[in-house]
């Protein structure tokens, strides 16, 4: 089966490489499906986009062929078939670079089409064997050890040197980026408010375990010890973070809050006012990087009464833990992941607590989930199947944003099969369940509006068995001195309050750092434009502004969950190093900004 | 051929399997060739041993057979043939364990056999498929955070919990020992005086890299990112290190020194005093191991009129780096690794330098040592033909001790040939070589001595240069205040006298720690027993007293470099593990004691 795939793929990927090589856009069309999918991570468009069908294909070719100039397609390993279609990995090269993609054929034409840049020819990372010796073989007269052009590094970069980069944010999407910089020898500073690297996650509630498990979770180059639990805890990846901060020889400037940053026009340079340790220090890099995480501001909705009530209130990120609350009485606002978890811990803790849940949430087993949905991809199983961490994550990205419900729905299908007793329990308890509009479930609500799910962990059970009180249904009407007054006018009294009411928009940083005139012109920051609650159109088939070139001259938007910092953190930093370099970067068809915040 | 190789090998262990299964201790020798070698890693004797020849081997399985019970024998990959010997990797299991071996056969028969353990059954690390979950499913009242018991570890863990094992000598050897114990659940502590993790690494000399390139340096469970320089820099494997006790969660006492250790005969464990940070603590460990490295104490000459000298001196490892010596006259005594790399260093920082050379030395070029002796096993090649770093280990710890030498005499003839030049000069220069008295290197003078060369990373071709000035075939008869009088009657001018003398007896430590009553029994650690310089016999055919059970009952001895650290603390480990848990681990012939000190 698979040696007549290979011939298939190959056969295939030949007559591409010939098509293209004629320079005429819509030669290789034949090749294509009617139904196709051409997503290109910054190797064809200096951008990441999808072309959709064989118009887009197209134009892209028409637009960006004699630039690129694609060639050197070679299968790599063995293509195979399945249910009538055959997935082929192959490596290519461009004009600038060497790139490895993914297609899947369904009767001889291409369906899907993922092209991905892997690095710069004449920029690679200098590894495996590119490494350096580290010892020069021949000894010079006064040359400066390790240790010392470190100490040098720490004392001039943001000083009397200036660095390419500056990344405002430390948590593992800065960190991550940060080290594939510097692979690449781009100078960066690195801006984190806290203490110590990994604080982000320390600072948390106590019982926090990442809901993703082991295998999707990697840092870029590092792969956690084999021994690791399929949940890590909070402190733990916390002190990994601060772990690799140091082994990857960042420049992390930690203790140091970003205050203002404008674009200089004149210099071609930002002018970003940061203090580090209490100290004002102006950096003028050429490249602006937000990396704060999926989410804006924590959000507290505006309740009457607010400001009389007598015991605690805090959002759910101050939240620190249940010990102090055994016997207290607890209301939680929201019924997402935070509110779930900490719910949890409080009745762990002996508190007497009520969730307040306002509209409905997706619940997704966490067993379930890894079985159905990441255990192709991310488990011990993909493991031993040769599906490395860097195939993962191209398989996740070669699925076009446009039809990706299409293969979740069935995924979510099954869930409610396998965990329909608990599903029953719940509803019976009165939890208000959804599947996303589409029944896609938890990846896609994720994508479209970064909300709306709660990876059961063990929570729901406890809701279901009415140990986590619940409300649903309702809103917190007002609130006074030692209870809370629900929609439907019944009161529940409290000595603490957490608004696990979520997070504003991301680009309300951007607001703040630069100008609420730049935010706006950046637009709205994450969701496909699907339509759906929380995502309004129009359809852009990409995550807006994440990873790419923004409306706004050399500031860029990195984010998302560890998996997603992992992956994408690699196709910004080769634009980053590409624009150092002064290599030409036309970006095929930046995408326009359709909403404000 | 590699299916005819592994035809044969299936063969040739279904019918070892069918011998032993026989319970005839004499039934698997037709299996061997007259001359033929079987070592075993702990898998049959509970012990590090090496049978030679026929009789050696049915001694052996007549005293283990029926507790070993092996089985299971399985063919892992394929066999392959070269030069006439058939090489077959293979797994196996015994009563208690999982091991993992390596057959070569010629012309049918067994010529060397490695056994080795891999896991006990029911003691296997929770690691892969294995790994805890981290966040319980379910929740659960009370339960503590990864936080809080780690906390708690640390707080109890040496007060009022005592660990199965202290561990004293907090370098790569302890560190990696100690990881591997924490991953088999023994309670152990590390001692280190030094106030950081690394420190002994950071105290050397600015200058200092490692002389063995990375791929051979790997700790267990977390290898290098692989841009890492092929020879690492001093200061940044002393941060590896550091890093590496937080993320592998050792209990790691720094800038605490191990006082005095008594075997407490009635309580059958030890009484280890301690000064952790000023404060006596008491350790009651059921195991002591010595991981202090490969050496004793630093070794200085007494020399004549040393009081009177009115410059600075100091032994090697208390040299700090070259920078202030720029234009001074400097004595370094010794001709090994440390003395070329302080004499090239100081001559890189403008000293006048000159070597005293007392005795030969062999002079191993590092490139040509790379390619001709370690390149199969340790390289980016290696990798890339599928030899791992656990597979290398085990190819080397496969070639019996007794004809090891065989093997490498003939890199050395070819490093002579590609080497020739600056052999040439060396002499020219002066400079007594050497290649060990057999002809067989560096490797074999490691085993046997633990001295006696150079890997030379640039400092050769300054001293054949004349850059580094040579005194050979003399030694220093008597110290004056401004200078050294040679044992030639010439006179060297000296602001600085650096003894690059080497380092004494590892059980040196033994003797001040425990007793000498105590370090006497143990005997000589390291060396074969091959009858030459510095390793005198009988032949033990292992090296002394390293990572197996000594003549003294419950102490261990742990040490070497990078590589076998690595790899026999796996064995060490999971022999502390076995008596942790009370299982039967009967040594098969310990090795006597045959000499003092």
């Amino acid at each position: 089966m698979s040696d007549s795939a290979s011939v298939l793929a190959r056969d295939w990927l030949q007559r591409f490489e010939a098509a293209l090589a004629t320079g005429d856009a819509r030669a290789a069309l034949p090749l294509f499906n009617a139904e196709c999918y051409w997503r290109d991570l910054v190797s064809f468009t200096w951008n990441l986009r999808t072309e959709e069908g064989h118009d887009a294909i197209a134009a892209m070719l028409a637009a960006r062929l004699a630039d690129v100039r694609p060639s050197h397609f070679q299968l790599e390993g063995e293509a195979s078939t399945a249910e009538g279609v055959t997935e082929a990995w192959f490596t290519f090269e461009t004009a600038q670079a060497r790139g490895r993609g993914l297609v899947r054929l369904k009767d001889g034409g291409a369906w899907t089409l993922l092209t991905s840049m892997t690095e710069l020819k004449g920029f690679e990372e200098k590894k495996g064997p590119r490494r350096i010796m580290g010892a020069e073989h021949g000894v010079h007269k006064g040359r400066e050890t390790w240790a010392e052009k470190r100490q040098h590094e720490q004392a001039t970069l943001g000083y009397t040197e200036q660095p390419e980069v500056v990344i405002i944010g430390g948590g593992q999407g800065g960190i991550g980026l940060g080290a594939r910089l510097r692979r690449l020898g781009v100078p960066t500073i690195i801006i984190e408010k806290n203490p110590r690297a990994g604080d982000s996650w320390r600072n948390r509630y106590k019982s926090l375990c990442l809901h993703d498990p082991v295998w999707y979770d990697h840092l870029p180059y590092m792969p956690f010890p084999d021994d690791w639990p399929v949940f890590c805890p909070k402190d733990k990846i916390g002190d990994w973070l601060e772990m690799y901060t140091k082994v990857m020889e960042l420049n992390y400037w930690s203790s140091t809050v970003a205050e203002k940053a404008h674009w200089d026009e004149q210099a071609q340079r930002w002018d970003v006012r940061v203090m580090r340790d209490g100290q004002a220090v102006t950096l003028r890099p050429r490249q602006l990087v937000f990396a704060l995480g999926v989410s804006g501001y924590a959000q507290v909705p505006k309740i009457t009464g607010a400001e009389t009530f007598e015991g605690q209130q805090h959002h759910s990120s101050k939240h620190p833990g249940g010990d102090a609350w055994r016997g207290k009485k607890v209301v939680v606002l929201g019924a997402n992941n935070s509110a779930h978890d900490i719910c949890a811990d409080l009745w762990e803790n002996g508190a007497d607590v009520t969730m307040v849940q306002r509209s409905s949430t997706h619940i997704a087993p966490s067993a379930s989930l890894m079985e159905l949905a990441l255990g192709g991809l991310y488990s011990e199983q993909a493991l031993a199947n040769g599906v490395s961490t860097d195939k993962a994550d191209l398989i996740f990205a070669s699925v076009p944003y446009k039809i990706m419900h299409t293969f979740h729905i069935p995924v979510y299908e099954e869930m409610k099969k396998r965990d329909a007793d608990l599903y029953a329990r719940l509803e019976k308890a009165g939890f208000m369940l959804d599947f996303g509009e589409d029944g896609s479930g938890l990846f896609m609500k994720y994508l479209r509006r970064g909300s709306g799910y709660y990876i059961d962990v063990g929570a729901s059970e406890l809701v279901a068995n009415g140990s986590i009180k619940l409300k649903s249904r309702v809103g917190i009407e007002r609130i006074n001195p030692r209870s809370v007054t629900l929609t439907d006018g019944s009161e529940l009294p409290a000595d603490l309050l957490v608004y696990a009411t979520g997070y504003g928009s991301m680009n309300n940083w951007l607001a703040d750092l630069v100008s609420p005139e730049v935010a706006d012109r950046v637009g709205k920051c994450w969701g496909l434009g699907s339509n759906t609650t929380k995502d309004p159109g129009p359809w852009e088939g990409e995550l807006r502004n994440m990873w790419k070139p923004t409306p706004v001259q050399n500031l860029w938007i990195h984010g998302g969950n560890l998996h997603q910092s992992r992956h994408y953190s690699q196709f910004l930093a080769l634009q980053l190093k590409a624009r150092m370099e002064g290599l030409p970067t036309p970006v095929y068809k930046p995408a326009p900004s359709h909403h404000l915040r």
